[in-house]
């Protein structure tokens, strides 16, 4: 059996990247999200234990000193981690796990594993980055020049990434990734065991 | 603007890579074939220029001489070779190029292009590729016999490509092999002009 795809998915404030990793993994039912961890305040919708584990910076550091993390970094104050959830076993049974971390976090776990698949979300333009931060309206001025500005430098972390995907409309970023997901499934790497053809042919 | 991708699919003898090649070139004009020159008999209904370029061994010397190969080789006694047609040219203003030739043309191509696209064909299983070789119905037992054999040797050689596309349908091979050139031109290496978000933001 294949392995799973360790997928990561990131992009600067306001690409979208929720939305589309939503619609991923409503369109494809054999990726499995994997959620992750933060102290900072939930967003109106956003529900514990499925958008992110809500943690109090104590309980953060808990999880820390237990080890429950793959990846932890701040950024913007608060802690994001990538609770580890038995994420190796869950691939090594052929499940593909999604990953929606944030540059520093992506890093981290590309370091430890290289094998996964890392996907940059870009916007289509700056003044529709621009447009969609401050249109969340969750934003004091502050905190939105500084999330302008730290998109920017996020950006160029993104060369660090496998793919780029411009998220134009949500469809044909989705069709794009889903396109990526094919082709690395089929990268000979992964499929070793199909070169096995020999004995049985001349027996 | 994006380079071409030079797009080289091979595989072993009666995987069918002939019509899956003749499928893609259909499906994406953006794909343009470059033929390549051999001193093999033509098959029933090929044609010159079109599905090769049909040299005596004297010509195929005198184009070796002139230095009109990107690469070629002696496979079952007779040369084929991959002409430079201007295919650097070509790549560079955007055309995607499509080489089919066999393993040992692609590996001395995939030395000089390391950021092609190496795809593997293979046959749904033994059986299949057995018949198929039979059921061409141009070969004599000898020559079935060493086909057979340098199949499973050239199998081998397909761990050295990037991708691995199973010819079980001709439709999902093409599906697939769509996927991987999406993908592909998705890659960040291919992309590295989308991250300059800098300046213009904070003017």
């Amino acid at each position: 059996m294949q392995k799973g795809l360790l997928i990561v998915i990131s992009g600067a404030s306001g690409t979208g990247k929720g939305t589309i990793c939503k619609k991923i993994l409503a369109d494809l039912p054999e990726v499995a999200y994997s959620v992750s961890a933060t102290t900072r305040i939930p967003r109106p919708g956003e529900i514990d234990g499925k958008d992110y584990y809500f943690l109090s910076f104590a309980e953060f550091r808990t999880w820390i000193l237990e080890e429950k993390f793959l990846e932890y970094a701040e950024v913007y104050g608060n802690f994001y981690g990538t609770p580890l959830n038995k994420i190796e076993e869950r691939l090594n049974r052929g499940e593909d796990i999604l990953l929606e971390i944030d540059v520093q976090g992506a890093l981290n776990v590309k370091e430890k594993c290289p094998e996964g698949v890392y996907i940059f979300l870009l916007p289509p333009s700056l003044e529709e980055l621009k447009s969609r931060i401050e249109g969340r309206g969750t934003e004091n001025p502050e905190s939105l020049a500084r999330r302008l500005k730290n998109a920017v430098a996020e950006i160029k972390i993104g060369l660090n990434y496998d793919y780029v995907v411009v998220n134009d409309t949500i469809n044909s970023a989705v069709e794009q990734i889903k396109a990526i997901l094919t082709a690395e499934r089929l990268k000979v790497a992964r499929n070793a065991e199909k070169f096995d053809f020999e004995g049985g042919f001349f027996e």
